[in-house]
């Protein structure tokens, strides 16, 4: 299956598309959309419908996990992620993709083991759950895979009819 | 010049296009975009995004004027409006439409001379000032209609090239 992970954001969005066959998972695309703060918000957010929308033609995902926006963390930001957020779901929703939504705890008890976790040792944990050098950077990426990880935690990881090129020598 | 004016809502999004020549509007279209809540926030997202894509198509607005989300007004209902005033925003800025942002205050002060204005007051300015029976309705039509007159107010309201059919016997 192919997992679109989103952080939402309208300065930096943050996104990883995960490849998993259920027991091992690879970033297939990873990265940050970002918009211009000198733009004006609905031109932003237009361009983010963009992006998102290109994404999602390019890897035709069978779900998009998203973090759930939490006012009490930044009150000043929560109502511009908010919006980003909107129209991310609104995008995936309208071509028929599943969207699941994970709170920040969710998310670091499915990839950390605890919700309690810091932002560190979840970004070990997806470095580690993804066999990759480093943790993904930048940060909003990492964020990003860590909800896609949740996603394929939660929901089992396999979609029938979907094969991973890299799940061979399995069958035993 | 025709506004699109938009109260936005995830559960109902009031919109009202008015068409303008700078000293009287009328209203094209009014009422209320709904969605079920019974269906997942994602797919409802989609709705009112198709929905209001339909609006910008039929009417060609030429701005959306949408009223700003307050945090303190409603913090349990504050995310959904967010998120549906970015759809909308998101929308109109994609098709190259004007996007402007009225806080509360401002579209009082433009529609019933003062910020502190309450609802009733309101409405029946938007009654007067649309020349109308009785206040539109429903309320977040209404709404609507307010946010629409007072971008008309604050724009000069006339636009070159766009010229209404009502507008005849003022060349004097």
């Amino acid at each position: 299956m192919f997992v679109l992970g989103v952080d939402p954001g309208l300065s930096r969005c943050g996104y990883c598309v995960l490849a998993s066959d259920g027991r091992t998972s690879k970033p297939v695309a990873l990265g940050v959309l970002r918009t211009s703060p000198s733009e004006p918000t609905p031109r932003r957010l237009a361009e983010l419908m963009g992006d998102v929308g290109a994404l999602l033609g390019e890897y035709s995902p069978d779900a998009v996990a998203i973090e759930r926006v939490l006012f009490q963390v930044n009150v000043r930001t929560a109502m511009s992620v908010g919006q980003a957020a909107g129209v991310v779901m609104a995008q995936a929703a309208s071509r028929g993709v599943e969207v699941a939504e994970y709170s920040p705890n969710e998310v670091k008890g499915a990839v950390a083991g605890f919700g309690a976790a810091d932002k560190a040792q979840v970004q070990r944990m997806v470095q580690l759950l993804l066999e990759l050098p480093a943790p993904p950077s930048p940060a909003d990426a990492a964020d990003a895979a860590a909800v896609a990880l949740a996603h394929v935690a939660v929901s089992g990881g396999s979609i029938p009819g979907r094969v991973l090129a890299s799940g061979s020598g399995t069958n035993r």
